[in-house]
């Protein structure tokens, strides 16, 4: 282990060394001056440590940076049971500027523009930065996972030379002086890696013009790809997502426990096999027969999958072909139909994967039928025509992951600093 | 485990299944027809499995996908002393196209633009896959070791309102109509962000629109970003990335032991402490008086590093504050000079960092100082006004660790789909 700072001792490590004079660093996180004492809560990354001084001592404001050694102290009534007595304070750094609103109150008393705007001091706020923790442990959990199943980490260009994948909603900017644009997946490039190392996966942001100003629409997000070969269908890849989301609440509860009671999160329990419905069948439930699910329907089937599974996670597999991707491999037998899902968690689209067609006949030929020439796609086409193995994958959103999880109202609340139609900065 | 195909086995696992009737899945990497006999050496992710079938059988061109059941039988003449006999053989998938080169040939018959053209199949050469797989176990191992000194990993945006980082070298984009800039690095994200995880890393794409054509430059790579708070000054960050490096080898050396040998790589040792020379030093010794090094120039001090003190590494500190960016910390006392540092690994620069101003003022001071206006700073800068600690950070450039590891002649062998002054595909 390093410390930077030779003696520092972090907030939750206090109830070990009892009775010894240790180094506190941190910022002032409260400040409460009673009658004949006065008590500092000193914040680190570790959490929130009390430190008893003689009255009207260390009058700075909240915020200001500390160090503070003192003899740690058993207190009953202190939180943890200890607290850091006899102490000499020391000021690091001093505010120019107060918070927008005092950081040590248990609820945020601000708008979310207000936290926005203010991310690098608004986000101290425990309850603001206990997603983001979240998120990152979510992150760690699905790589762990993937690692342990053979799939290698690769990293790919987030800028492309044609818009090919989906045609709209895509940021377009000048490469060198030529026409290029940002990436909205890692889907072409995934697929080919699948012809080098079988299975790949990569945690990294993609990007969408997303003209739609709604709580879960963002303009760059992080995106969790996975993508596999030797498959017999879409069913070996839901095998995976099982496992990856699996492995997500494994390593929130292992890894960031305070953040989870913080936020009061329950943790969903993952099936070892996650129920699934067939579109058609969902549809036939529903009483309704768009193409698509809308969002309402996506909360009826997950309250339907909690009644009749206990499961708070649904596949819903089948969708049909007209409503995915060109390279969507379509359902034997029923070719209206596609080898694709959704996973729903908690009423919201969490997952979207499938099988992908394998065979440079099939790419062309589904080209073709959507009227599309094969030209711009000639780089993708490639690797088919040297020779795919029957492959699939999928993408989660990390931050709707994190949201659903949290319980935010808003998406923005589980990414340090959202992009979207109307916000560029900080 | 979950085996996508039930009853596969992978071609490293044979040895472990003598006896057994068994499925290998794969690429044809080679079909070799002698008088009575026909070997084919199947490749999948683990590695290559030799098949012996009757003459004249599976005659279909190398890269074609097959499965293959058989029996594993021992044969001391064979690779890993095992080979798969009375072989039945089912092609997945047929080549439209043969690859630009023969890929079972131990040596690589190709320029380097043929090998980026055709990436989705030249890099199915396992001496082309190989510089791939180490990096990505460089990564994990970079991840490993600041989870476990109590980092935070983040997502920062790659997109950003101003070009203030460096102000050259920036491509611009149309953002909902607005100018905007793809981030050249987290830099100013990952310094808030301190103040609230006071340690926080990020593996991510990063953006120079860099001019030059060499051998060593990128227009998208991936930085391995790290900063930490409540640093005593510079030599803590330093110890961060001596832990961070180590944890590479270590990750390349238990993950990839075959791409290691494959390319034949020396891991070095990382010295439990690095050598370091000051950069007044080191210009002394080089009879130089340049504000900065020269290519020539760190080589010659990685030769000067590993006969004084047998290491392949070597920090050079306290470089000119003149030649650092402006948040950068100047040497007490010596102000001419900085609290930072670059890291030299085989001669040439690996790592970037030091220790940052924390202080409202000193950023004030320094924006003043060189003639800039606070003004298009002002969301950073924030950060600072409401209480930094002391703190420092440092950015390891993924493909250069990879380039220098592997001894790739050029930096573009490190990256699946290179980006650059004239390579916008595949």
């Amino acid at each position: 282990m390093i410390h930077p700072t030779t003696a520092r001792v972090l907030a939750a490590e206090l109830p070990g060394h009892i009775g010894k004079s240790i180094e506190l660093c941190g910022w002032l996180h409260r400040r409460r001056a009673l009658k004949s004492v006065t008590f500092l809560v000193l914040r680190d990354r570790s959490g929130l440590a009390q430190v008893v001084t003689a009255e009207g001592e260390a009058d700075v404001p909240e915020e200001t940076v500390l160090r503070i050694r003192g003899t740690v102290t058993a207190n009953p009534q202190a939180p943890n049971g200890v607290e850091l007595t006899g102490p000499t304070v020391e000021v690091l750094s001093s505010l120019a500027e107060a918070p927008p609103f005092s950081l040590y109150r248990p609820t945020v008393p601000a708008t979310l523009p207000v936290v926005l705007d203010g991310a690098p001091v608004t986000l101290r706020h425990p309850r603001l930065a206990a997603p983001h923790r979240i998120s990152a442990a979510s992150v760690a959990g699905f790589r762990a996972v993937l690692d342990g199943l053979g799939f290698t980490e690769v990293q790919t260009p987030k800028v492309v030379s044609s818009a090919t994948e989906s045609g709209a909603d895509v940021f377009a900017l000048d490469w060198f002086g030529r026409p290029a644009y940002l990436a909205q997946s890692p889907q072409f490039f995934k697929q080919a890696m699948v012809g080098v190392f079988e299975r790949v996966y990569e945690t990294g942001p993609v990007f969408r013009a997303e003209p739609h100003d709604t709580a879960r629409h963002l303009a760059q997000y992080t995106s969790l790809d996975a993508e596999l070969g030797f498959i017999t269908d879409h069913r070996d890849v839901m095998a995976v997502v099982r496992e990856a989301v699996a492995g997500m609440v494994t390593a929130v509860a292992g890894r960031v426990a305070a953040a989870v009671e913080l936020l009061d999160v329950e943790l969903p329990v993952v099936p070892a096999e996650i129920p699934q419905i067939h579109f058609a069948e969902a549809m036939r439930l529903l009483g309704a027969d768009e193409p698509d699910l809308a969002p309402a329907h996506e909360r009826w089937l997950g309250e339907w999958a909690l009644r009749e599974y206990g499961s708070e996670f649904l596949f819903v597999v089948g969708y049909p072909m007209r409503k995915r991707p060109f390279y969507t491999h379509p359902e034997p037998g029923r070719p209206a139909y596609s080898n694709s899902f959704d996973l729903l968690f908690r009423g919201l689209e969490l997952v979207t994967g499938g099988q992908r067609l394998h065979r440079y006949e099939d790419y062309r030929g589904a080209l073709a039928a959507r009227g599309e020439s094969p030209e711009p796609y000639a780089a993708y086409l490639r690797s088919f025509a040297h020779g795919m193995p029957p492959h699939g994958g999928f993408a989660l959103g990390l931050e709707r992951w994190t949201a659903r999880l949290t319980g935010a109202d808003n998406i923005r609340r589980t990414t340090l600093f959202p992009r979207d139609l109307h916000r560029l900065t900080p």
